[in-house]
């Protein structure tokens, strides 16, 4: 693919268009928004671009395939209604296989109350998951509300499920209890719903940390026509993240920023709102009224800094 | 897989559950039904399992990917409110030709009143789609309202879609003007969602001709726990069926009741209720009391008679 994932994004959307009559919300927020309340999510993820069968076990999948589509609709502050669950079935994958992917889906479904209610199921040469899932609220939060003079924050430290990612893959090798901390960060995501439901009423726009800071700060700057600034020493690293980042070789604001599949909440709000917002929060950059870019500051700022992009190799 | 499609999904049922508080219906219909009154269902189409890249033009595609949600909406009595799709663009596939596809989509969702308003992409292997539409009926019809005494129709012929399959996979020859009709019976199915407005106030029970009406009067039978018969004799031929059952060497009603996709509506109702049931309807069998099975009447009902199993090869 000579395009990426963005680009081809963009044409997609003119083709099926952004919103369409009966339709608030279409392509270009965390969920599209249908009327009266529902918001609506889907995510895949496909063996050996998302996930390796050999460092994730089935139940973490199930897992992590819903709870990805959670937190997108709590990123709009929706509570979630239930799944559906597209299931591929690769090669070599059992009967038995399938069985514990869907107890790490039930076991998600359960913590975060969104009940997979159907699907459908394939054989074919990979293994790969489409989950989908709806919610309900009465106004949805979205990334266009962000506002010159609003500062950006987070809801928890970064940077752990990216060095799950380094370290599962076998790039760098961590002390056996930090090893255990991010590699469960990047298998078992926990989606803030509870934090979304709070901030839901206090932010002017939220989404959650799926791709990276660098990259999801971008998509805010995007649809709210505005600069956001990210200042890379101020991100709360999780436990692990320096030490991974030094096996990379990169500065560990670098890691935190790009590492992507966090699944906190990134929010604008206003500054005087940051106190008493209801659950913790660090501020980590701002929103500038300027061309629509992100821009970064701290050590690592000078190196060319992107998300994921999922047509990439 | 060493587990049929239907046994790895009552598997999956009993897992997750066919139904949870909140959810109406779950897991077992044309698609789940969730109050106050929606109705939402997911299909998978995967390279080399439901089409091939070498015989379906990208638009084709779309349009198919679609229309077998729309149909699935239609088959609950419910009107389309939106389509989500999840992409993973397989290996060689360009941007144009994505945009292609999107075409397709966009075409089927203007004649449907479906916009797809959302979704995912990502590369991966091979070519598949994960689309999931969003209904609403205040009054769902199940597979489960079928009664003794009822009997079975179906709006429209069947067999077209399974013999442009087999025209297009390269085993039968066919004259220009019937390979033409049903080629485009397989790539280009048309949901049967006007008819399906009329009849949801006036049968017992409604799905969709998927997988072949052996299989899915058997998906009929197992929802209303009674036994169905269908008359292989009775099957409305398509166009075109009789010369591809030939080139088989099998009956027409078997290439009809077994090719599947041609996306009809299956309905049980009263027998008194077909002449003025709002829209044509062709009688093919009947519902009895029994154990839950399928019984086929009629020439070679002898043969073994199924669907597709789309995790068998």
């Amino acid at each position: 693919m000579a395009v990426s994932e963005f680009e081809l994004i963009r044409r997609i959307a003119g083709i099926v268009g952004t919103a369409r009559q009966g339709v608030t919300v279409g392509i270009g927020d965390d969920a599209a928004v249908l009327p009266p309340d529902l918001v609506w999510t889907c995510d895949l993820l496909v063996e050996d671009v998302h996930f390796r069968r050999r460092t994730t076990s089935y139940a973490d999948l199930g897992w992590k395939a819903l709870a990805v589509n959670v937190s997108d609709v709590a990123a709009m502050g929706a509570d979630p209604l239930g799944a559906l669950v597209g299931l591929v079935v690769g090669d070599g994958v059992t009967a038995e296989d399938v069985e514990e992917l869907y107890r790490g889906l039930d076991a998600c479904a359960t913590a975060y109350g969104c009940p997979v209610v159907g699907g459908d199921v394939s054989r074919g040469p990979e293994l790969s998951l489409a989950v989908t899932a709806l919610g309900r609220t009465a106004s949805p939060v979205l990334r266009s509300g962000a506002r010159p003079g609003d500062v950006l924050a987070v809801t928890g430290p970064l940077g752990g499920s990216g060095a799950g990612w380094h370290h599962l893959d076998g790039r760098i090798a961590l002390p056996e209890e930090l090893a255990a901390h991010v590699d469960r960060r990047h298998r078992r995501p926990q989606p803030r719903l509870a934090e979304a439901r709070v901030l839901a009423g206090r932010v002017h726009a939220m989404l959650d940390v799926s791709d990276g800071i660098a990259s999801d700060a971008l998509r805010l700057a995007e649809a709210s026509r505005v600069t956001t600034v990210v200042d890379l020493d101020a991100l709360p690293l999780d436990r692990g993240v320096a030490e991974a980042a030094a096996g990379l070789g990169v500065a560990p604001g670098v890691l935190a920023a790009t590492g992507g599949e966090d699944y906190e909440l990134l929010v604008a709000l206003d500054p005087a709102d940051v106190a008493d917002a209801g659950v913790p929060l660090h501020v980590v950059g701002r929103v500038e009224e300027g061309p629509v870019a992100v821009r970064f500051t701290g050590a690592g700022s000078a190196d060319a800094l992107g998300g994921w992009d999922h047509l990439g190799a």
